[in-house]
C-alpha cells in the first residue's frame, strides 16, 4: 500500500502479465482504482463437461526493511540452505510461481486436463478491496469450476496438507468518554467514574471463566465439529507443547475442553487487539483521563456471520455499559468463515494429488485460525468452492523478516498443480 | 523542571530573597541538588513562651505555553476584572505573596506575635525531591510550634476555608507479558492468551460492584469519619450536581452511601490513570500482542499507609494473575494522608482568622482528595501540624490556561496572615 512502490507494482503485473505470455496463455491487465490485476486464460473449449479451474494468487508483500531483523536486502532473492530468503518467497510469489510452472509445463506437452484462469491480485496484503468489484463485472469470463489458492501453511514439512476451513472476522472499536475533559485523579477520584475502569469492566465481561466469549448468543450459530475432524486435528501433531514453544508464551489458555490446535481452528475467539487510555508516558501522573477505547476482533466458525455477531456484541456493551460513560462502537471490517467438507466435491481429488506431489504421503486436514476474506467472495460471486493447497510451512516467517520458501517446494508445487488439474478434470 | 529554566528559577529565589531582605528578614539561598530553596526568617526571641510559624510556599510554576490556550503571554501578569492573569498567580505566587505582605507590614510596625520563618521551594511540581533533606540538616534551625501552607482551594468565593485533611496516595505500575512476541491474533487467538484481556479481568477486579475498592484489607486501617465531618460536608453547599458540571460526566458514581464531596474527601479510591497494550494507530490491526500494561494510583485516607497498600495491592494482584502472564509491579512514589482535627491544637486558631478576614464569616472545613506529601513531611521531620488556609478558588485554574488569582485576596490574605499570627501567639 505504499505509494512510493505504486510504479514497481505496475511493473511486477507487468511482468507477471509477460511470464504468462512466454507460456502461451491470454494474459490481461485489469486496472482497479488501485493496484491492477492480472488474469490470464488457457482454455481449450470442446467438451461441455470439460472443467476450468480459478486458480488464485496474490503479487503484493508486506513492507520489508533491513531495520526489521532481514539478514540480507529482502528484495535481493538469496539461496541458503535451499530455501529462497526474500520478501514475498513464500507469501504469495513462490507458492503461485509453482502452480505456473505446473500449467506452464502443461501447455508445452498439449495442455492440462482443465481450461485454467489464473488471477493474480496487488492488494491481498491490504484487504483485497478491489478484487470483488473485478470478480462481479467479470463474472461469466470468470466461471469456472472450483478455485485453487495455496497461500495457506502446511502443518509441518513433508506433511501435504489440506486447509478445509477458515474462521472469519469480525472487528470492531469501543469508545468511553466518561469527564468531558481530563481530570486531576486527587480532586475528583472517587466520585466521577473513569473511563478506563469501566473499559476494564466491559471487556473482561467478553469471557466466561471457562474462556468461553460470554456475549450472550455468540455460540448459536457455531456448527458442531465432526468426530472426524478432531481426529484429523489430533493426527497433525502439533501437541500444544510445540503451539507454547512458537508464542514463547509462559502457559497456554483458552477454552476448556479443546486442544490448541482445536481452539485456533475450530472454535470462535474474542480478541482484545489493542487498548488506550489516559498517561501513557514515563512514570506516574495523576490523571482521570476522559476518554478510554479499545479494538476488538471476534474470529468466526461456521455458521456465524460477521454483521450478526457484530450487532450481538453492540448489544451486549450496550446493555452492560454504565450511564457513567459514553459508549461509541464503530464497525470496522468483517469476513465470512469458510468451511469446505473435504471428503466431498473436489476435496478428494485435492487429497489425492497432494499425497501423490509428496511421494503418497498420508494427507492432513487442517482448519486455519486466520482469515482469508477472498474465499467467501469467491463463493459468493462465482458461486464455487476453494481448494487450500498451501505449500507454506509454519517456520517460512511470512510477513517477517528472512521469509523463506523450499525451493524444492516449487517442483512439488508444480507437480501437485498438474496432479491436482488432472484429478478435477477426472472428477 | 524544564533545564532551560534553570537560570530564571535562579533569579527568581534570588528575587525572593531581596524580597525578604527589603521586609529586613534574614534569608538565605540554600542550594540542593536542584532548584534553590529560599529560607528566610524574622525572630524577636526572649521569652520561652513565644511561638514559631513556619510559613511554606513555592516559587516554582507548571510550564505554560501560548498554544495551551492562553489569551495572552502566561508569564507577563495581566490584571483582568480585578483577577490576576498569570501563569502561577494562584499557585503559587499570590497566595505566599500574601503571607509575606501580611509580615511585611508587621514588620514594620514592630513585628508580628510570632517569630516567622518562610520557607519558600522550587520544586513542588515535581514531587519536592530535595526538600525533605533539607528539613533534615536544617531540623533544628526549622523548629516550630506550626506550619502554615496557602496552597489549597477555598471552598468558593467569600467562603473561607480550612483544609483538614488531605488524602495520601500510592502508585504503582502494572506490566503483563503474554507470548515473547506479538502474534497473528488468527493464527494463535483461542490457544494463547492475550495479556490485554487478563489485565481487564485484574483491573475490573480492583472494585467491587458497589464502588468500594475490592482490594482484599485495604479498608482495614480507614478512619471512621466523625458526624461533624459529615455535617461539615453537606455545610460547603457543593452538590453532587455541582461536581457533574465541574467534571463535564454523564453521571457520577463510586462508593455507594457517600455524596460526591464526601467520596472524594473521605474515601480511598483506585483509580486507573493510564493503560496501554497492542494497536493502537487507525483502523484494526490483528494483533495479539506480547504485552500490556497500566498505571494506578490508590488515593488514601487516614490512617492508610501508601506502602502498606501497595504491599497489599501488590499481593492481589499476584494471587489474581493467571500463569498464562508474567506479571511485573513497579512501584513509583507515595505520600501519607493527613489529618489535623481542627477543633483542636491550633485550628480553632485558624477558623478564627480565616472568619476575621472574610468579615466574619463562617468557616468551611473541608478535606482536600489531592495529595501534598511535603505536609506529612513535616510532621514527620519538624514534628508539628500544618494549618491549610487556601486562598485560591476552585475555578482559578491551576495548572491549566489562564490560571487567576483574585487580587483583592493578596489583602484579604494579608489580613488573614496577620490574624492567625495573633491567634496563634494567643494559643
Amino acid at each position: 500500500a505504499d505509494p512510493a512502490r505504486a510504479q514497481i507494482m505496475r511493473e511486477c503485473a507487468t511482468w507477471l502479465a509477460s511470464k504468462f505470455r512466454e507460456m502461451r496463455m491470454e494474459p490481461e491487465i485489469v486496472a482497479t482504482p488501485g493496484a491492477p490485476v492480472v488474469l490470464a486464460k488457457w482454455k481449450k473449449g470442446g467438451s461441455a463437461k470439460r472443467r476450468t479451474v480459478l486458480i488464485y494468487g496474490h503479487y503484493d508483500v508486506q513492507p520489508a526493511e533491513m531495520g526489521d531483523g532481514w539478514t540480507g536486502d529482502p528484495f535481493e532473492p538469496r539461496l541458503i540452505d535451499g530455501m529462497v530468503v526474500a520478501r514475498g518467497s513464500t507469501d504469495n510469489k513462490g507458492q503461485i510461481f509453482a502452480h505456473m510452472m505446473g500449467v506452464a509445463e502443461k501447455i508445452k506437452a498439449g495442455g492440462p486436463e482443465t481450461d485454467v484462469i489464473f488471477l493474480v491480485e496487488g492488494e491481498e496484503e491490504v484487504g483485497s478491496d478491489n478484487l470483488e468489484g473485478v470478480l462481479r463485472s467479470r463474472k461469466e469470463e470468470l466461471a469456472c469450476d472450483v478455485a485453487v489458492i495455496s497461500d495457506t501453511n502446511m502443518a509441518g514439512p513433508d506433511k501435504p496438507t489440506l486447509t478445509y476451513g477458515l474462521r472469519g472476522i469480525s472487528a470492531l472499536e469501543v469508545e468511553l468518554t466518561g469527564p468531558s475533559h481530563d481530570l486531576h485523579s486527587g480532586v475528583y477520584g472517587g466520585a466521577v467514574v473513569n473511563p478506563i475502569t469501566v473499559l476494564t469492566r466491559l471487556l473482561a465481561g467478553l469471557h466466561h471463566p471457562t474462556g468461553q466469549v460470554a456475549v450472550p448468543g455468540f455460540y448459536k450459530k457455531v456448527r458442531k465439529v465432526a468426530a472426524w475432524e478432531r481426529k484429523a486435528a489430533k493426527a497433525l501433531r502439533v501437541p500444544d507443547a510445540e503451539v507454547k514453544r512458537q508464542a514463547g508464551s509462559p502457559a497456554l489458555g483458552g477454552e476448556r475442553g479443546f486442544s490448541a490446535i482445536e481452539r485456533i481452528g475450530m472454535r470462535p475467539t474474542a480478541e482484545i487487539n489493542g487498548i488506550t487510555g489516559g498517561y501513557q508516558g514515563p512514570g506516574p501522573k495523576t490523571v482521570l483521563p476522559s476518554k478510554a477505547s479499545a479494538k476488538l476482533t471476534f474470529r468466526l466458525v461456521p455458521h456465524q456471520d460477521p454483521k450478526e455477531i457484530a450487532d450481538l456484541v453492540e448489544r451486549d456493551l450496550k446493555k452492560r455499559c454504565p450511564k457513567t460513560v459514553k459508549l461509541k462502537v464503530t464497525r470496522h471490517h468483517g469476513g465470512f468463515p469458510y468451511f469446505c467438507d473435504p471428503t466431498k466435491g473436489f476435496g478428494p481429488a485435492a487429497s489425492k494429488a497432494l499425497s501423490q506431489a509428496w511421494g503418497g504421503k498420508r494427507v492432513d486436514y487442517l482448519l486455519e485460525g486466520g482469515t482469508i476474506p477472498i474465499v467467501s467472495v469467491i463463493k459468493n460471486v462465482l458461486g464455487v468452492e476453494t481448494l487450500l493447497v498451501g505449500l507454506s510451512l509454519p517456520d517460512c516467517r511470512a510477513h517477517g523478516p528472512d521469509e523463506t520458501f523450499p525451493i524444492e517446494y516449487l517442483e512439488r508445487g508444480a507437480k501437485m498443480n498438474q496432479a491436482l488439474l488432472k484429478e478435477i478434470a477426472g472428477v
